[in-house]
């Protein structure tokens, strides 16, 4: 088993690698930049390292950081999500420098990145694809043409985008034209690379994916279905396991489909395919993410499998726990993404001092956060400052728990998600399961409620803040 | 269904119940001493009323909470654990004056509640129980002459004592006599009756005791057992679900027993039969708890069945939603019952003011807590403070996410009995689920713990306090 973890994140990612750690008994390293030196993951790790001044740039130093974990003694690195971790050349790096990189090894990360190396090789194991161009688009023109080919609405995409960012829908020639330079230069910038392709445009589908665990020693299962659909411009919201739209049947196809899709590029560790699902009930491969998800969780909460540890066991080179006939679902999960971010003014980023925190807790309620009463949020880095997972026995059941657990949750001093979220539940089409990734945008009106506290709630703020200043 | 439920109790239990209410669509009223003013069950509840400035004695003014409860237009009652909860009056004066009472009718609670007649309806339904005198002794001369016949040691018990209170183990007929004195005092202070009586000591026996629900519609059904086995002075510290200490054919068999003993006195709502478990493998009834009891979350854990939600829908006579083959089990769950007490100082409460409050999170961590940052513990009630519970899908796990989450919990300014419990779990006889109820006697290094933090969590906690006076 490893001894000691370098952990190549920060905030909450590393707060849940810290704990899959100490249940372990494997020592953690943190690290941090300035901006984050008073982060929760510092406080929770066995050692922690300040890596510098930039806020950003520190977190994607590969030599640097592999230079600390050798210098840590670690033997291992857990890049978490964002950042490295998806970077074959970060994967590489460890390796070649005698550190275990907890994750699939550099190749199939570098095939899976390249969208179109990635669409290439599930067509070739039979996976069904979105109509698209097998390969980088050379000229506007050839786009153009192509897109003439397959018809109207097209999806522009960078071939090494991910998380949402590098993919613009076009409607017609002029968008494909004003998009090709645009996404160009922003894949320039944002991923290092200038290639895009092409993909027919399935419109407002549901966005179904797969989580996969797989060893070294052959095995690979799924831990069944998350419906990710709920999104603002391709960014996830609320995420849902397994999918209240999903059949049997349907789920257990796909649950098979991402087990061959994971086994025919020799993948191992932890990884999600994802799929999109059209009206007609059709599934297409949209990309595999080699890389743990922010909402690992609620596949956690509905199977019981630690997927951080199973990452570690599998990094060590020990075989899976389970064998596929042993993961039992149980219920419903659903994880709301807590961003600090202002709904009610197109989103905008809400950073800031939290002047109090109170955790929510009960049944069927799991947080995943790094803020403290007290803890100011830096403004560089991705708003989610908190994932609150529910669970119960049933769809209805898990979207009241929902609804009792965002309210009980207390997160004062910065605007939220959460209202909104309040809303999205109290919605007819989410209520009853049907909805797809256009749902956001076709309901405009979920930005209309009262962001003013309920009277009790600022009272007992007030009552609270005064106890803790006089000490009554 | 209800419309509004006014909730008889405080602190914790009062938030669980809250927490329901608000799942199901019901408004919540919720009392509090002038003590508990700034108790959080307040904040949390739609409503809440202070009934005065006795701390304990406002809790337990049965005619007042009933009159409060229809001044405020409530339909039904929920008595929560102690306080009234196992008060047959209570339950009555409620059902009088129109109020639906969430528990089991009157008649039931007092007959469980007088342990003579529960032990007598057991031993006619065919149950196990222990060798007994079958009914109250009329003086310490019957005593002794009974002691002499089933042999030492005995158990010497209020016929209305409960909670670990009211009874005495006589290993001799010296201690018989003193004890006999003694236990008829405390019955009489504590419960208002002087009857007592007289079992066989099953000596160091373990705690397993089972969980049912039953409807107004005949249907009854348990949940599995829960092993409360760690237990100091008959008061339970650490409750685990299921037993690891049983077979699958004892646990069914205990189930099926419980099931029986619940019928047979014609039982509705959520219930506990007790049972003990002595070294040949032999059950005996102990007791029956009329009550939700202060571990039933860890049953809520393995079965995602949310208790309080069952006993609601049966008060409003609603059937069960599971059927007994519906009840499906997971992994493995513990609850620690975090007190304000010094367990290096004989356990001696330990109040005050909590400087800082931070729940503990991840996978598989419950909390269900009604304390917060600069929330001053009132000396007045029970010293537990929070419940801790943690599942995983195996015994090894489930004990090293124990070990990770009471580390992860920050709780400053006061002592906790949360040292002692990371003793329990490093030790051997734990660790191999091979304990009794002898178990926190017999270990008395348990307390030989260092509790000053460590370094860097001293280090965190003075750079929490400083960013959050600083604004830094």
């Amino acid at each position: 088993m490893l001894r000691k973890i370098f952990i190549a994140n920060r905030g909450e990612i590393a707060v849940r690698i810290i704990r899959a750690c100490a249940e372990m008994g494997i020592r953690s390293v943190a690290i941090y930049s300035e901006a984050d030196r008073f982060a929760l993951h510092i406080k929770k790790a066995d050692e922690s390292y300040c890596i510098g001044s930039e806020p950003m740039a520190c977190y994607l130093n590969i030599h640097a950081l592999v230079d600390l974990a050798l210098a840590t003694g670690c033997d291992a690195v857990h890049p978490g999500y964002g950042f490295l971790s998806e970077n074959a050349k970060f994967a590489r790096a460890c390796k070649e420098r005698g550190l275990i990189f907890i994750g699939p090894n550099a190749d199939v990360i570098h095939r899976m990145g390249d969208k179109t190396e990635a669409r290439n090789a599930m067509k070739a194991a039979g996976i069904p694809v979105t109509p698209g161009s097998d390969g980088n688009l050379q000229s506007v023109e050839e786009a153009l043409e192509f897109a003439a080919q397959i018809g109207y609405p097209v999806m522009l995409k960078a071939t090494s985008g991910g998380g949402g960012r590098g993919i613009r829908r076009c409607d017609n020639a002029d968008e494909l034209k004003r998009n090709y330079v645009r996404v160009i230069s922003e894949a320039t910038k944002a991923f290092g690379s200038a290639n895009v392709f092409l993909e027919k445009c399935i419109v407002n589908p549901k966005h179904i994916e797969v989580q996969i665990l797989a060893d070294h020693h052959g095995n690979v299962i799924h831990l069944y279905e998350r419906d990710c659909s709920i999104q603002r411009r391709n960014q996830k919201l609320i995420e849902i396991a397994p999918s209240p739209q999903l059949d049997e049947a349907q789920r257990q196809y796909i649950g098979g489909l991402a087990v061959i899709a994971a086994k025919s590029v020799g993948y191992t560790n932890a990884g999600t395919v994802e799929f999109l699902l059209d009206d007609s009930g059709r599934f297409y491969f949209m990309e595999m993410n080699t890389r743990v998800q922010v909402e690992h969780t609620i596949t956690e909460t509905i199977t019981g499998v630690d997927i951080v540890e199973e990452q570690i066991r599998v990094a060590a080179g020990l075989p899976l726990r389970f064998k596929q006939e042993e993961i039992v679902r149980r219920g419903y999960a659903i994880q709301f993404r807590i961003n600090a971010e202002d709904p009610k003014n197109n989103f905008l980023p809400s950073f800031g001092r939290i002047s109090r925190y109170y955790a929510p807790g009960g049944p069927g309620v799991r947080t995943d956060t790094a803020i403290y009463t007290g803890y100011e949020i830096p403004p560089f880095y991705d708003s989610m400052v908190a994932k609150v997972i529910v669970s119960a026995l049933t769809w209805e059941d898990v979207i009241k728990r929902g609804e009792r657990t965002l309210r009980d949750m207390g997160l004062f001093g910065i605007k939220t998600t959460i209202p909104y979220y309040l809303k999205i539940l109290k919605h007819p089409q989410f209520r009853t399961a049907r909805f797809n990734t256009g749902f956001v945008e076709q309901n405009p009106s979920l930005i209309n409620y009262s962001d003013k506290p309920r009277p009790e709630v600022l009272a007992s703020v007030i009552a609270a803040a005064l106890a803790s200043h006089t000490g009554l």
